[in-house]
């Protein structure tokens, strides 16, 4: 039985795990911290060895087993053609010349592409965008990131970075993003930026809400979790933060959706934790905004992949690029 | 020699012209006005009538020419499978099959887009967009339409509304738009658009401009084309509106660059005759909102097929759908 490697590597973690040729089974899925702040070479030697240690499971597990390569997922920019890594601000890594290192120090052919790519694409093999002609996904978390498939493939642009659908400007003279551009998407819909702006609406207004004494009184500590969790148990600000967080995203889909008219919108990351609470108003100003035919052709669904979308994708990134297709 | 017709179909104007089936010859193009308000029989009456002229002024004027088929762009949403006008608000036609009606009067095969996309077509088979792999198209006039060459291929999305950049959010909470929706880029920077800033601009401010000489003090006669006039003889007020026209532009095309990473944005219609008082800020806002990658990767230039865009993208799309390539 063929099995293909998916290494997932994030900022906080590194994920890695063993996906059979045909996306039907996921097998040893490890992960440890990704500890960036030991540097590039310690970081690398930990993921190899991990991926290691996955490749002789799946062979102890699965009588017969063999690997046949490797798929890597990695923040970007990064150039696919030469699998170059060029900046992640987050590993501190620069020119990075990643899946050769990862294709010697295994001896497995690797393929690379960025990790939002890598997910739109597990979504579209084997989860929610299964099927799908034109498939839009957006991952919520630190950032916002997004991967398209277009016609059945996955789209690049001219230089490796399209699909940037965090930093879209929703609000010309909006909220500064990290980018250093104004009124980003991830400015309002982002995890930090859902925590920020919870905590201004408690500082700003004297309102009853459990916020507070979900992190003591330290105001700092409330994450996107946190609102999440209060508009779980009622709590009127922080509904009001997801309805808000649910009309942002809105705006920003109902563009792509006029611009690329996608049979499906994948939205998937921490938020999705939200559920209806979030789906609910995010389909209703989506609907408010886009074109009819472009609403009446779309789906808007959650990934199916909690947790595995990376190293599945990056799967499926291996098969696309290494095997011409899935 | 072969020639292939192109139809282009406007709200204001009907135009005809013969292409040779290498792009390379625009023959006996004409054109009258469209008056939709005589009904849509009469409108296709004068079409058919108009374009028999044309093919008759081919065959007499170039010996030899024969016409191998018919190219329509038309205002849309329309169904390019069918060949179906869906609705044309400024037409005020209703599901009018004008493919099937258009083959059957001239006798000859037809194939139907919309005029975005024509324009895009046009101007990337022997235009401004001219071997480029992704190209963005956006044709600024009464509204804002745009249309995407990816991958080498006009891309139509899952029901034919793709590249509806006009429609693309970038102020959530902004100007009201025709279509219901609020924050348009077309609601900042169409030709009517940018008519009503410059209205609003002397009706607040007690200012001195040229533009009230210029339409006798009945400022609702200002257009689009007075703001370009006045900002050429170096009036400030309407200076200052073209540079907020490209601002605004800017943010919708940096949104387009951080999406698509085109090779191309190809900016058509009145609106370019402004120049570089129009490019020259806009590029700039583009830089301070895409992505470098993205940024360092395109080209942002006016249309190179002014008033003929239409015709000769409408033969293209005839080529691309009937002769399976440009």
């Amino acid at each position: 039985m063929r099995f293909v490697l998916g290494i997932d590597i994030g900022g906080t973690n590194l994920v890695v795990g063993s996906v059979s040729e045909d996306g039907s089974i996921l097998h040893a899925m490890q992960s440890e911290p990704t500890h960036a702040e030991t540097g590039a070479t310690a970081v690398l030697d930990r993921l190899v060895a991990l991926a290691e240690r996955v490749i002789a499971q799946t062979r102890r597990e699965i009588p017969g087993a063999s690997i046949v390569g490797v798929g890597i997922g990695a923040p970007g920019p990064l150039d696919t053609k030469s699998g170059i890594v060029l900046l992640t601000p987050n590993l501190g890594w620069v020119n990075m010349p990643l899946r050769q290192i990862i294709r010697d120090r295994l001896g497995l052919p690797a393929m690379l592409d960025n990790d939002a790519n890598c997910a739109v694409l597990g979504e579209w093999w084997v989860g929610a965008a299964r099927g799908a002609r034109h498939a839009i996904g957006i991952t919520i978390g630190t950032g916002i990131g997004g991967g398209l498939v277009l016609d059945g493939k996955l789209y690049h642009g001219a230089s490796d970075v399209a699909g940037e659908i965090g930093h879209a400007t929703i609000d010309t003279e909006g909220r500064r993003c990290k980018c250093g551009n104004y009124g980003c998407l991830e400015a309002y819909a982002s995890g930090p930026a859902i925590a920020t702006r919870a905590r201004e609406v408690l500082v700003r207004e004297e309102t009853a809400s459990l916020l507070p004494s979900m992190v003591d009184g330290k105001l700092e500590l409330i994450t996107a979790e946190t609102v999440y969790k209060a508009a779980q148990r009622g709590d009127a600000v922080a509904s009001e933060i997801v309805r808000d967080t649910a009309r942002y995203l809105g705006v920003g889909i109902a563009n792509l959706l006029n611009i690329l008219n996608a049979d499906v919108v994948v939205v998937a990351g921490g938020v999705t934790a939200a559920g209806d609470a979030l789906f609910v108003p995010l389909r209703a100003e989506v609907r408010r905004r886009a074109f009819r035919p472009a609403v009446d052709a779309t789906r808007i669904v959650p990934g199916a992949l909690p947790g595995t979308a990376g190293v599945v994708g990056a799967v499926a990134t291996f098969k696309m690029q290494h095997l011409g297709g899935l």
